[in-house]
């Protein structure tokens, strides 16, 4: 069990592994060969940097039980799929720009699956082989974007993917423990085993219509309680297992 | 005026620039700095690859007023856009997949601009200082998988984007001619003069919501006339200025 951050110091970029409040440097490139490298800091030394640089980033929708019967949805026949661009990325402790056009933000807690090799066309039975390992999203939408039509707009604003804070390569996917706090208190409590269709189905159906590549996100979804968030708030998304993923709402000037 | 193209010989990637029938080597990055190279070809000796790595696709719907006034739809009122993966791209020449689980291909041809640097709401009268140039595209679509929500399923099929054969620096966009062939045949034929949001429009409005940068592509929607691809089509989409993108229709085995 690994946790890989990317960190900044000194303007030089770098992959760390994090133990203990430690940030150990590592030399190559985590999708391949790498070594641990020879300086390590304070994880409070380094500012962390989203995890990973994906060439697309699959997102899914209505994808848990629970979220579905509390908005009184169907069950989806087969997973709800949309993309965002890595423009939205951030990582931890950046700041969630609140677009001036926009009027309600919503905020979700989701698993974050890190592809680890190029795949096409996997079956069920082999995806999970496919997973380099798993990290925290926060799915934020303009909820008043949502018109009807591609979803794009409404997903695809600026920081609208915080991403954090590392990569965790060990953790059951179907078995996560997943909580939103918005300033302190909690507003979102789930478990990945709630899923409609599981991380193993995902990557086999998406792969089945795109190829995968490494450092590639697909984000799977939320459970109930996602909520709107306002200027001045403080979004501590966490999975047991991962971490906290840390940001703070801000206006856009 | 520059044709820029990206194209392998002998196991090799490089930028080039096509002269009469000639591909000239450059080296350097086409974004920053770049001079004339040593190697020499006809373009019949080298594999023409996208002209273009984007970290992002956006795409334009309903955007000319006589395919709006043939679909009997409105005039929307901000651009519609979307997204496809950089998975989805091919080259001129590549083969285009027709999914197994696939019942209808829908071809349109597109404008293509080729966004010059990193982008952050540029006002309408700026836009077009920061376009690289322009090339062709096909939007292929999985017409049987629109079936309301996002229409990421539909748009996203490896092989969905032909785009090329090269970048144009030099070119109109509010008066380019397009055309598609498909076997030889004439079924869509438009002016980019019938656009809805033209592209200085819809490279302002986009960045407003999200960062462009350096080789990300918008396609800019399609005239009327955009129909079917079966296996074994041969499609030609031409724009003025540009040239000709070639790429044939096989079945996924």
């Amino acid at each position: 069990m690994n946790l890989f951050c990317r960190f900044e110091k000194d303007n030089k970029i770098n992959y760390g592994i994090v133990k203990d409040n430690i940030v150990q440097s590592i030399e190559g490139n985590i999708f391949g060969d790498w070594k641990v490298g020879n300086e390590s800091y304070l994880l409070g030394e380094v500012k962390l940097l989203p995890p990973v640089e994906p060439s697309k980033i699959v997102c899914v929708g209505l994808n848990y039980h629970s979220t579905i019967k509390r908005l009184n949805a169907a069950v989806p026949e087969e997973p709800v799929i949309f993309l965002k661009p890595p423009s939205a990325i951030i990582g931890d402790g950046d700041n969630i720009i609140f677009p001036s056009d926009v009027k309600e933000l919503g905020y979700e807690v989701e698993l974050a699956v890190i592809i680890k090799d190029k795949i096409k066309s996997v079956n069920y039975n082999e995806a999970l082989k496919h997973v380099f390992g798993y990290t925290i999203a926060n799915d934020l939408t303009a909820k008043d974007k949502m018109t009807g039509g591609p979803w794009t707009k409404a997903k695809s604003y600026d920081t609208f993917l915080p991403l954090g804070p590392w990569i965790a390569t060990d953790l059951d996917p179907n078995n996560a423990k997943l909580e939103m706090y918005i300033n302190g208190n909690m507003t979102q409590n789930g478990n990945t085993s709630d899923m409609v269709f599981d991380v193993a189905y995902l990557i086999s159906y998406i792969s089945k219509i795109m190829t995968l590549c490494p450092g590639d996100v697909i984000i799977t979804g939320t459970p109930p309680g996602a909520g709107l968030l306002n200027p001045g708030d403080y979004v501590e998304a966490k999975i047991e297992g991962i971490g906290v993923l840390r940001n703070y709402v801000v206006k856009e000037c």
